[in-house]
């Protein structure tokens, strides 16, 4: 690769004179001799060094981008619309860390953000805690955290954008109510993070709303690692086991859309059809949904508007660090496909509840 | 951020010593001061730049990354694998660009990279010119392509790694003709890829020795893009002109596993059932294929033992740059599920083929 070196020996000046162009600095520069370097830099493909500039500036134009895993569509599609945020708002490009949702690989990460002099980073997670994304930030990383905790209290200056995760539980669990399910459950991994425990509290509103007493939530196992499809996994083995039940649920909410995809094909493993028998919603509304069979209700989350925000607000932070911290929260939306209908006309009548009337 | 001159402040030493500490040289240093110079480090929770050991040994412990997209669960599922790879072999992080197969994103990557002092890339694509990716290894990037085309006239010094595309045809073939199929195809997007061309080599092989004469290979209209689940949106649109003519296969293969769910639902919708009236055969085996309805029989590729190659490859390319280029193919593998049965009763007696005796 060409140097500065090469670039001033074939225009026949001094390598300060081929700096000055770099750097725009050309007013005291003789025209014939800024045609020279500019031409040289051409002929010998020159690119000036990102590590020389980002030795003086002190800022690398990359953003750290950890999530979970990007085998999950939906974490890949955020991928996606992140960098492509990057590149459209700044240029800068995104370093990728799959952290499997482990505190110490995401420690690692920034450890190494703030060793290639990177400043911005991007954290999609939804651990409860966020004691080690405080202790980042204080060591010099200006951070946004997607789906994650804001707690009022602390002291980081960490801005928070999620989807209406509320919003969300209650909208899913309206649908069913609105079809005739009186039998309706909440399915999720155990573990309560902050995303998942604000998708309850909407779930059970709307429950509680239409007179149905306390919302049902099943929790499987926990997710033994974040490397694939284990959401779909758990969804699978739980549908296997609730087909099994006299009593079980008409409608199903699922945390998100792997998980109802799990569902749905135990469901089908286990001879029930959706949504004669058991009706099905995921949330993301990820690309896969148009293509199960059936095509899967589900809540929509505008990842396209998060990222832009995401991307936004960390360059903002990284340009005024001492920006008092966000929490931007964007409404999520209900896409109804063929997954859910009224619930089979057994329960209907045997509903746990009965409908309200007037 | 803690600079190396505070560590010398508070440890009340030179900046060469800290340095002498930090590189290892310590046979010259007083045990005292040695123990000053890590408490320093310890309390400042310092940590040495990468950049300024970059300015020095020109090497920025990064892989570039180039793959179409994130959002298609077979690139996300390589992208985790590569990076994983890249962290246990060799601690180095991975620079990740989406590009959509567009030669003008990839070209701007590479010069990106080569900005940043990064030298070791993988290019996941499948375009059938690699002329950019020559320039960008003569400008100094060690390259390995995956599934890319190998021109073994081409000066390029550029690793491949594939998994036995034509296996991959060869096999998903067999499988239909052995369970009674007469009438299949091989269906894929408008445009012949390297790999595309050897799968259906491989099918076609396949047909032949059965005697059936030419393979009937369906090209879809081309994708408008590589953002999201495009390919099973053609399978999905073509399953549905299928479905309208008496002559249609009773056995598809698609060139990968999105364009079979594509065409799973899409043969659904217009009312047939798979595999009853079609089977329907993916390639990849993504996480995906267990949870479809049907579970999707599909062609697997070793993605780990890939990625493991792949930076193994590219971590060799960057020690020894004029080592010879090499082709590395790896096995693909039948993963029979519920997708595909015997063709329907019909089609048996009157298919177009009479089934070979003896």
């Amino acid at each position: 690769m060409a140097t500065i070196q090469d670039v001033a020996r074939l225009a026949n000046v001094s390598v300060s004179s081929v700096s000055n162009v770099l750097n725009g600095r050309t007013e005291r520069l003789n025209p014939a001799t800024f045609e020279r370097v500019r031409e040289a830099i051409r002929t010998l493909g020159f690119r000036p060094s990102q590590v020389a500039r980002q030795l003086k500036t002190g800022q690398t134009p990359m953003l750290g981008l950890l999530v979970p895993s990007t085998a999950n569509p939906m974490y890949g599609q955020l991928t996606l619309k992140i960098e492509a945020e990057a590149q459209r708002q700044t240029g800068y490009r995104v370093l990728l860390g799959n952290t499997n949702r482990d505190r110490e690989q995401e420690s690692r990460m920034f450890d190494d953000l703030l060793s290639f002099g990177v400043h911005g980073v991007i954290v999609v997670s939804s651990l409860t805690g966020e004691q080690h994304f405080e202790v980042a930030t204080r060591q010099g990383l200006a951070m946004v955290s997607y789906d994650g905790g804001a707690d009022p209290d602390a002291p980081a200056r960490i801005d928070h954008v999620a989807p209406d995760n509320f919003q969300a539980g209650y909208l899913a669990a309206s649908h069913l109510l609105e079809l005739g399910h009186r039998r309706i459950a909440f399915v999720m991994p155990a573990g309560r993070t902050v995303s998942r425990a604000s998708k309850i509290a909407g779930f059970q509103a709307a429950v509680k709303e239409a007179g149905l007493g306390d919302a049902v939530v099943i929790e499987c196992s926990p997710a033994a690692h974040y490397g694939d499809a284990e959401l779909a996994e758990l969804g699978q083995a739980l549908a296997g086991q609730l087909a099994q039940t006299s009593t079980r649920p008409t409608g199903l909410v699922a945390v998100n859309d792997m998980m109802a995809i799990g569902l749905m094909s135990g469901l089908h493993q286990a001879g029930l059809s959706v949504p004669a028998d058991v009706s099905v919603i995921g949330m993301d509304d990820i690309s896969m949904c148009l293509y199960t069979n059936p095509a899967l209700t589900s809540v929509a989350m505008p990842f396209g508007e998060m990222a832009q925000a995401m991307v936004r607000r960390v360059m903002l932070r990284l340009a005024q660090p001492d920006e008092a911290p966000i929490r931007l929260c964007f409404p999520s939306g209900l896409v109804v496909r063929q997954s859910t209908a009224k619930p089979p006309a057994a329960n209907r009548l045997a509903g746990a509840g009965a409908p309200k009337r007037g």
